[in-house]
């Protein structure tokens, strides 16, 4: 796979022209700083600093000072703004004006300050837009591309050049992580502060580094997403091309949703987050710790074939603490050939460990540790090579280290990882080890994570592509019609009748359902219908029917639907004596199936969340239940409802007869369908959902929906 | 609470009088570096060296060498044994008459090795007892103890002095871990080898190390627990006065133990030290970097008196991710005073964030995170403190740092942690911090996983004492007679009749059962029972009743009774040809309540684990258990009973009564004492367990016992 250079932002990242704005001999400030940063990235762009003072000032750190940027007769790819907040609006008409291309806002005091900052930064992004200029910011430490190389920040310092591109939606995490990195020798291509994203957001900033040939691999620290739709749809993209790892903070905030649905309670706010980085290909990473492991391993080492791995160690223990890593992460312990382990024999002690892991014993020396890398690497069966070291008497440190970077060089094509434990004495190693572009790891299982994220997005890139949404049959017009009839009521909930129509315009299986406005009506439906059936109040204004007696089952005759009618309606204007709507749905009584529970909930960045899972009583208890995004592939469909446990009770269990697991596939696509073609719906339950055997298809025996 | 000092194993770990048996002037032995450790430790009691080549020696690092050690005219407190491990066991002869108290083998080639090496070990270990010799090892890299001073091992150097005690199964971890540690700076006062701990174990240093006034807190490395129930009655005493954490390997061994009752398929491998250390107050570690990220915390910072902490920042970023961290690892943030905010408003800038976390910007000086952190210490609600900083443009990463030791020496009865993320311009002041015990982590993440840790073993020392067994009236002899009876007849599983009087014996409710071995006989019992009855066949051979038609409900006369014997017989010989035993359970068929299942599995090291949880078709795909070890206690069998989800269902749900709660624990006690007076109970299930409402009680249906 041939990776383009960059199309998209290219002017921004490498710009050919860059003016610092409020560019300043003060070294204590940021138009300083960032004049600096450009001088000293070796830029060899045109490079401009403009100043008010600019007579005054002539030249700052050797660059001529201009009074305006109107003085300058170039095009500016990209103007980095230093100037306090307030005048940067006018400035932008000016830059505006002037064709400028990329605009990098330094400058903090906007939305994040509160109103009237939020209010000047509409009216920035509003005048940029009508010239087209593109902003990043405002509020940022600024923008670092080492191919370029440029560094039009106000950061201590310069990254290392490197293969991987940071994305980050907190500056002064970046400064942290830089300095960081630069200790650890860990190597950028873009760092790039978002800031308060009023234009150019993470979407933008991974579509044109997925061009960029000297990024491998995009991380980002992100504390909101902007627009998910989009950004799911370039990340599918994307991620079949590089790897993208986010950590996404925030999750704490859960439940602070207030949520009138089932599904909405199961629902937490970093949900959708998981969900959207599941359908993206993207990585998310637990921990800042974990982030950067897998940073190192993605700057250095191949993608493996597969999750097959060798450990090889010089101790046992930590040689168990690998394998339980293992097998927590998702590794594999490769089988080894007798071949395999005959050649070892050949040079290992008898007393060695020679199935996987390898413990070559605390005498193994780097000319053992490199034959059984070697070997490893050119075993078929191995997609990758752990290597643990303890520092004992007879370890070679050294020498081992210099053996491991030299098998590397000859064989790249496999990841290796290396865990060495220790500090004084394997310190210089460790360095060693990390200058020449191979991850060590303090502990086992840090190691292990790393490899295992290397070996995810094998997985990932190679997924099948599913991007068809099922065409299926549906009546929109008849959907639509009973919303605006809804809406034109100033409701937000649907009638049971309405919704089950919605359900039958969607082809979702519904039981014949009658709304009846007295006893006699009643009586008459019922027969319609057919006996038996169930009587459940429906208003408006009641959501938990059950709880007030509401829902009737079993009822034989006319006599006795007239007469429950009407308990049905003294038990609600009991309860809810401010109800006006009041009425009965008469429904045909389904015979019982297994108990499941769909659902659908909007979210306000990826649109609306499908939900399938355990219905009935355990509901609430169990949340046995998984999330897709709609609109839903089949495959996306057939995979949620796998991963619940309820799944395999519908595969049958003890001799059972399995369940109709199509037709919950086949509702799951037509609900996603529904949900997608109308986001005005925010909530909806089927709840009970009942499931029949192989063949006798489901029944949505009580649908609820809300409108925005 | 006093430590006091020393009193078991002292003269191990302080001994006056230590022999290198097996010295050596060749640097390359492991006689030569165990001797070079002990004159280099500044040991101050009596050393010698023992050699046969003595006289041709003389003197090896400035110490007299003996041919033997009866040559030596002194008691020996310690022998340190590096001679091959065949001449070991005649070795051990010498030293036992001699009258040396402990021999630390460092020698390897014994278990470890196989078969032949077991019985060299287990013929030392004989010799040993004969004598009254304790044993440390075989296997070991030896033993250190910084305040002593002494150190017994062949490690390359020694540990820093300081407040963790270090046992270890793996030596060469320990090499690791040592390296490790004197890079960054933390100190211990015991550093132990196990080895293949044949004689003294983690239960003999744990129990020794209490005592120690120089260990504030204990880590292990451990592969496995020798002696489950010493360990956990030890560590539940050690645990009220000091905190024990342990990181135990060897997880990924799950599922290897075959077992044929529910509960056994439901206990993985590890199951069972989860419920140790819980039971123990140990504190679990789940990899090697919180291992010694929480030996940070633990060796520097007291223990808060709660769990609820202030974060300070000056960077909103990791701030979000402290706080997410927080949550997850159940830290609460403080909720803060406004008399606090209001001081905080003296000195910070409005844009300030004065609620927890407290982010003081960056622009925020040494003094400003210096005023914070005071002010937050003092503040009564405050159980400790996370310090965040990032280097920004204006932070004073070095008076920071200052500030923070100078106030944690003002204030040194809450603990701080702080998180400096950086590395080459904060380096050095994290250096700092660390040089002066204030534990500094990297990553938020990190230092909020090492807070959590101080404020959990705050939870366990103060939880309440909790011992009392309750002697419930019970029928031993009638279990004893039954069992015996069983295993007269060579059978390990009681027939269902047998195991529901086992049950009945112990006051478990159980519905009359009579063993029916003829259709007349089935008639009969079923008419004296009462109608309407249950029937199930009863062989040792049949497991899986059901699933052959082997159980029939509501049988309602005589004649259908008479009628579905042979049934139930007709198909039970044609699935089990080869059964001889056949014959039919008669029971009484109760009404339906709340479906549980309790259980026992017999654990080699810990005794019988105690299981309750959601019972019926649901039991394996929720796996909604939870176990505890016999004899559990009241509070014990409440506590895993509240830890399932199933409790919110027994206390009833939408308008539901709540079931019988208090018939539950006390099934579960009886269980657990049943499983505990009588050892040989391996497996025991109660499918279906059915629950009743509050005061109904509770009925066994089904109780499957197997007999080792």
């Amino acid at each position: 796979m041939k990776i383009l250079p960059l199309t998209k932002l290219d002017k921004l990242l490498h710009p050919d022209s860059v003016a610092i704005i409020g560019a300043s001999p003060d070294k204590k400030k940021v138009g300083y700083a960032a004049l600096r940063n450009m001088v000293l990235s070796g830029y060899k762009g045109r490079l401009y600093a403009i100043n008010p003072k600019a007579e005054q000032y002539g030249e700052i750190e050797g660059v001529k000072v201009y009074a305006s940027i109107d003085e300058i007769d170039d095009h500016i790819d990209l103007a980095v703004i230093c100037i306090p907040a307030r005048f940067i609006p006018p400035l932008m008409e000016t830059l505006g004006q002037k064709g400028v291309t990329y605009a990098a806002v330094i400058t903090a005091g906007f939305k994040e300050t509160g109103e009237e900052g939020a209010k000047l930064e509409k009216q920035l992004v509003e005048i940029a837009k009508k010239y087209g200029t593109r902003i990043v910011g405002p509020n940022i430490l600024g923008i670092v591309d080492t191919s370029a190389p440029m560094n039009a920040s106000f950061a201590e310092r310069s990254p290392i050049k490197g293969e991987i591109a940071f994305l980050s939606q907190s500056g002064a995490l970046l400064t942290g992580i830089l300095d960081w990195s630069c200790a650890e020798g860990i190597g950028y291509s873009s760092f790039v502060s978002l800031g308060n994203k009023a234009d150019l957001d993470e979407t933008d900033f991974i579509e044109a580094l997925a061009e960029d040939e000297h990024t491998l691999a995009i991380l980002a620290y992100l504390e909101s997403i902007n627009r998910g739709t989009e950004f799911i749809k370039v990340c599918k993209e994307v991620t079949r091309k590089k790897p993208v790892i986010i950590i996404k903070s925030g999750r704490s905030e859960a439940g602070s949703k207030a949520a009138s649905s089932h599904t909405g309670s199961m629902t937490g706010a970093d949900t959708t987050y998981d969900v959207a980085f599941e359908k993206s290909g993207v990585i998310r990473a637990e921990d800042s710790q974990e982030l950067f492991d897998m940073a190192f391993a993605f700057s250095f080492m191949p993608i493996p074939k597969g999750n097959k791995v060798v450990i090889i160690t010089n101790a046992g223990g930590p040689g168990i603490l690998a394998t339980d890593a293992a097998e927590k992460y998702g590794l594999e312990l490769a089988t080894l050939s007798q071949e395999f382990k005959d050649k070892l024999k050949l040079f290992l002690p008898p007393a060695a460990n020679f199935n996987n892991p390898i413990d070559a014993l605390g005498t193994a020396q780097a000319e053992d540790y490199g034959r059984v890398l070697e070997q490893s690497l050119l075993e078929e069966t191995v997609d990758g090579v752990i290597v643990i070291l303890t520092p004992q008497a007879m370890t070679e440190g050294q020498e081992t280290a210099e053996k491991i970077i030299e098998i590397r060089n000859r064989y790249p094509l496999k990841p290796i990882v290396t865990i060495f434990i220790g500090g004084e004495i394997l310190g210089p190693h460790i360095y060693q080890l990390k200058k020449n572009k191979i991850p060590c790891f303090p502990h086992p299982e840090r190691g292990v994570r790393a490899m295992a994220a290397l070996a995810e997005y094998d997985r990932i890139r190679n997924r099948p592509v599913d991007d068809e949404i099922p065409d299926l049959k549906r009546d929109k017009d008849k959907v639509l019609e009973i919303i605006e009839r809804v809406k034109s009521e100033k409701r937000n909930n649907l009638l049971g009748t309405e919704a089950i129509e919605v359900a039958k315009a969607y082809g979702i299986y519904t039981p014949a359902t009658k709304l009846a406005r007295t006893a006699q009506q009643a009586a008459d439906l019922a027969e319609e219908i057919g006996f038996p059936v169930v009587m459940k109040i429906t208003s408006p204004d009641i959501v938990h029917k059950t709880d007030i007696g509401g829902v009737r089952l079993n009822i034989k005759s006319k006599e006795e639907a007239a007469t429950i009618y009407e308990e049905i309606m003294t038990s609600a204007k009991n309860h809810h004596p401010e109800t006006k709507l009041l009425a009965v749905d008469v429904q045909k009584m389904e015979k019982v199936g297994k108990e499941l529970i769909v659902g659908s909930m909007k979210d306000p960045q990826f649109g609306s969340l499908v939900m399938v899972g355990l219905g009935g009583v355990y509901t609430n208890f169990f949340k046995d239940v998984s999330f897709g995004l709609a609109p839903l592939t089949k495959l996306e469909a057939s995979t949620i409802l796998k991963r619940t446990k309820t799944y395999t009770l519908l595969k049958g269990v003890r001799g059972e007869p399995p369940s109709d697991i199509n037709a919950v596939v086949d509702t799951l696509l037509r609900v996603s369908l529904l949900v997608h073609d109308f986001p005005q719906i925010k909530e909806l339950d089927i709840n009970p959902f009942f499931v029949y055997e192989d063949g006798q298809g489901v029944s949505a025996l009580d649908v609820k929906i809300t409108i925005e």
